[in-house]
């Protein structure tokens, strides 16, 4: 069915690098860098499996996997730093804030209006951030 | 930001249903039909409400709504019924069963291979009926 | 604050026994049952901790924690064998049927409504169970 | 089986306002504020479906619809501004600070000791916050 | 601080094989083989991240890891037949079945008593089928 | 199949505040001390049952205890301070920082990235408290 993205040497960090790049800029780089000191190979693997084998797959664009990545993040609530990072990803490829918005609203439907006002929350912080707009900032 | 869709007397429910058949069609009405004796108000609840006034919202589009419904019930884990009735919901929409695939396998960066493996044996039934080909069919 | 109940000798179990002999009946007798030759210590820890300790608190009453409990067991959404246990025991204790699907109704605002319907449907099948009307239970 | 409460023009909305202003009080106002600039639908729809809606019904008293929403926010663990919210509304419809205790606890059994510790963690900064006694507030 | 195992061409995915091989057997090949018509990469990846390079690095011993796994299921509670796998698995790496029920045991008090319960009636099963003793096997 | 330990008048909490002193020290004791003044009656519900009761019994090693608790508190995801009980406890029983480090990456798997990540920073921050080497010590 969906087919295999190419597999060889160190591809999979190179191919995962650059769609890591294009989606995270500084959230993202800074979300690895935390991890070096205590999990040393663990941005590797965030750069080879997620991103480099996954997110870089052909059948499903960008735009499309960033909407699922924030509705399950969101649904899930444990995970804040990583809504954060898709948030910002998901600007980043093209998804409008007010797309974003109606993403989380409808999980008030399937997870629950925490869940949704939660992830709301959440993206009320990232937009203040993004504008530059410190009077719309989350305390 | 985004708009809100008109609300006279019984339009919600109206606006529901008509969403509600697009997208549900045999699944969605036994999945209704089944809550009519022990909770008769919750299938009106469900027309005017999730479908009504959250699905029917003009700011996204039905088959990025489905995206995000399909990660945030398989991220999530307990609600195989409603992921059956969104996974018919995304094909009636339009996503491929390719793309449902590239979705499921995303959650499991997310949510973990469980929640990724369950949602595609969830979705191998979903599929194998469709095609009536009952040899795919899971157990 | 709340006071602790006596904690003489075997007193817990007892008093566990007699709790859960109120409120469980043949579904909790069961259950129970089904324990002893896997983990033949679960059964005594369950009288003795959760009924005999806690259950057993003078400080709510058996109406109240049975809300408590339905709704818990039904928003995390992953305990259908326990959950069954209290809608049998929210009966037992003076629960109505239609204060229980009030009670799980209410949980599509927090939890969403895949845990509604799938706490809705367990109850159809106890309601039905209970009145001996084949007719009316979930397949 | 339960009643539907009356659905005509705006009375969806009032119905839930004159419930949250019940229950929520200051909590609750600031809790729709922050929602108006990043969703301005959603403090309007909390007020329609969730306490227009759901709350409003007869078949199940404040008290006892407060017992489930608590129990179940703390048994998710993921929702702490809104169990805060509910633990204000919980006291402001007439359950004792030691029933509230109560319901915490026994979530220890069903959602295990963390969930019932962090529970009570937040309760005790909201009794602390009400009694105006800093004192006791947790940091 | 812990090491990351080599990388080269195609040796994680034999790598892990030979994990996955190691540790199950009957019911690991069962659980590949239904993933391989609806998303035929997915068992190569299962192979290749969880078990190639998670699962076989040095630093903890398989023993220890399958403990880890096998409370995490448990404690999610949505993943019976992983924890299928893992039960059989923590058999196969030296965990006793006493070993595996107190593993279980313990999650009563972290994930609550029906995560326990739960899980312990999966270990029946999953003993009772190793034994080929049809009496004890849950229905 | 596995033992039950004595259970003779107070020996359940002598024996748990026994096991509580030797994996939790300075952590441990404010966490009971927190309790003391909303629910007088939890902390000798958490020496006697989770301690006294469970985690002493004689058919798993500390050691092993600590590794199923660490991976079930970092998959559930919302139990952060528990974690850093556990965390701290799984050093004072023998578990290294790498050794606790595996258990987390493994998670990943499991429970997703987030999980795994999240239960990483909180280790970095238990790590650092411990050395105290401020330098390292997450913000």
């Amino acid at each position: 069915m969906a087919q295999h993205a190419a597999n060889t040497g160190d591809s999979r960090r190179e191919r995962g690098r650059r769609a890591f790049a294009e989606i995270g800029r500084e959230a993202g780089d800074d979300f690895l860098a935390e991890l070096v000191d205590i999990a040393p190979d663990l941005p590797n693997y965030i750069l080879e499996f997620p991103y480099g084998d996954i997110y870089s797959r052909p059948g499903l664009d960008r735009r499309s996997r960033e909407i699922a990545i924030i509705a399950a993040l969101s649904a899930m609530g444990n995970a804040k730093p990583e809504l954060v990072v898709h948030l910002e990803a998901g600007l980043n490829v093209g998804l409008s804030q007010d797309e974003i918005v109606e993403i989380l609203i409808q999980m008030a439907v399937y997870a629950g209006f925490p869940a949704a006002v939660n992830g709301l929350h959440t993206a009320k912080e990232v937009f203040a951030r993004r504008s530059g707009d410190v009077r719309k900032q989350a305390k």
